[in-house]
């Protein structure tokens, strides 16, 4: 007879701001096979998860009750067929939902080692940026080494970790900013160029820089357009979000002379098998940079899980650089 | 002391319809480095040509004057540095403008034997229209076999050569044409699913068949998000004009949740350099098909070089189905 797993979990019952964050608990079922359940040290929060929140983005079919797509802790316990982990050890993983808890349940193959030298409760602000950046800058958008890219948002959580494996991947790289403040975060994490967009315009900027060859995007509405007018021959633009709206206009003929391409995609809708694909991958390109010290978490603030309305408020304020943590 | 060539060119010194396009006559330079006269047999007429008759596609810098990408013909001159050709072979040519005379000049890289068993003046009908898509659809869009391909334009010159070349690669093939005569070309040329878009519904029909996932389009306008709508997971959507317009609209939320690509290509702007290496991939990949009798040339009408302006009117009718051919 195995004890219930008893852990709380964060729903928005009736979408909305911050305060519509409750704190429920549940019984969560052992782990399926191929599952694994970590006793969750910490929890990243992301600007899905405030979509989320606010009733614009349902969970996919299946996934674990609960707000949270990223966490780090120790295995609890492990499904069948699951091998190369052991009950205790320090990992991080990609969740679908459920994240914000004391328990979270993840596919294993989602499931990686907390790479050598990271904090455990750092490593939970790894799994969703940097799945999200080496799927959509390196897969999709096939940044080469001594190319130029251009991240907006360059002290987010997405941002400060996209400028450290493009830079440890050899790009000349170019970065957006609101404040002085976060243009210098951009600027130590590596940025050769970081433009202020509340004071500079950074099309110009970019364009006098010499251009782009990969944009990473989350802005979309207007920026799209200044996006490909920046972006060179055979440059490609991949969107993962659009803050300024989805339904965007382009030009056909300046994307056809210069031979660009737009994609974009998202984490969540991807079946297990893909991310345990991206999982891979991600183990075998980017943990080396981790381990060397050159791609690190950065962390803005930790909130206990109790606070977990504050936590989104900061979110919501765009004051933050780096990743938001929860802590239960 | 070499005799100097004389050539009838097309212009359109004053820009409009096809009454606005001159015959004049001038003398060309011998074939300089990299280069070859050409003693032309036919030249193919194409979209691109309209739109400069029209005075909006303005030739690139260096471009030899006068109107016509593509010839068929016999090689006259050689120019130095320039091996593989002899006096008096036949040839069919990307040129980069003048193609519409007596006698063209090409970079030796665009120019290619005619594959065997074609004929020298429908061979013009080729250059144009095989480099377009293979680079568009088989280099940009990537098409594998087994996957499924729309062209849009079934019938015209691009049209018949996609729907010949995806076949012949392993593709299910669909198409879109404007009358019943022109769907069943399509079908003759081995189109799998045809949709008249004056009669049906070609995006229920499209979605009905079961998606496609890559699209070559040449209308753009209300054309591009009707595309996404029907292109798959992973699809990708070739733009190579805008009958329709060029300034769009698309919804990034569905172009990242389907994980969608949109890119195109202009062939003209290429440089020689980048023509050479894709006729070399023509020559290898497109002439075994074409040898082999499964990529036809097919040709619509032949005109007299003189009645230039009744070709132009025959391609703005939009009544034709295959090539155009002017024969000087």
């Amino acid at each position: 007879m195995i004890a219930p797993y008893k852990t709380r979990i964060v729903t928005a019952p009736q979408p909305g701001g911050p305060d519509a964050l409750r704190l429920e608990e549940i019984t969560l079922a052992p782990p399926g096979h191929g599952e694994i359940l970590i006793r969750v040290a910490a929890a990243g929060v992301n600007r899905p998860d405030v979509i989320e929140r606010m009733g614009f983005y349902p969970p996919p079919p299946g996934a674990p009750k609960g707000l949270g797509l990223e966490v780090s802790g120790t295995v609890l316990a492990i499904g069948g067929g699951v091998s190369g982990f052991d009950i205790g050890q320090r990992v991080c993983a990609l969740v679908a939902g459920g994240g914000y808890g004391d328990i979270a349940r993840a596919p294993a193959g989602s499931v990686l080692p907390v790479p050598d030298g990271v904090d455990l409760v750092a490593a939970a602000g790894l799994p969703e940026t940097v799945f999200t950046v080496w799927t959509n800058v390196f897969e999709a958008g096939a940044l080469k080494p001594g190319e130029r890219f251009l991240v907006h948002g360059g002290s987010s959580g997405i941002g400060t970790t996209a400028i450290q494996m493009s830079k440890a991947h050899g790009a000349v790289v170019m970065a957006t900013a609101g404040s002085a403040d976060k243009c210098e975060t951009c600027r130590l994490l590596g940025a050769d160029f970081v433009f202020n967009y509340r004071e500079d315009d950074w099309v110009e900027g970019v364009k006098d820089a010499g251009g782009t060859d990969v944009i990473l995007d989350m802005v979309g509405g207007d920026y799209v357009a200044k996006n490909l007018a920046v972006l060179n021959r055979f440059g490609r633009l991949v969107q993962i979000a659009f803050l300024k709206g989805s339904r965007v206009e382009i030009d056909l003929m300046g994307l056809m002379l210069k031979r660009q391409t737009i994609t974009g995609s998202t984490l969540r809708a991807r079946s297990d098998e893909e991310k345990a694909a991206l999982a891979a991958a991600v183990r075998s390109h980017v943990w080396p940079w981790v381990e060397a010290g050159r791609v690190r978490p950065l962390i803005d603030t930790r909130f206990a899980l109790a606070d977990v309305a504050k936590a989104h408020e900061r979110m919501d304020s765009m004051a933050h650089a780096g990743k938001i943590l929860l802590v239960p």
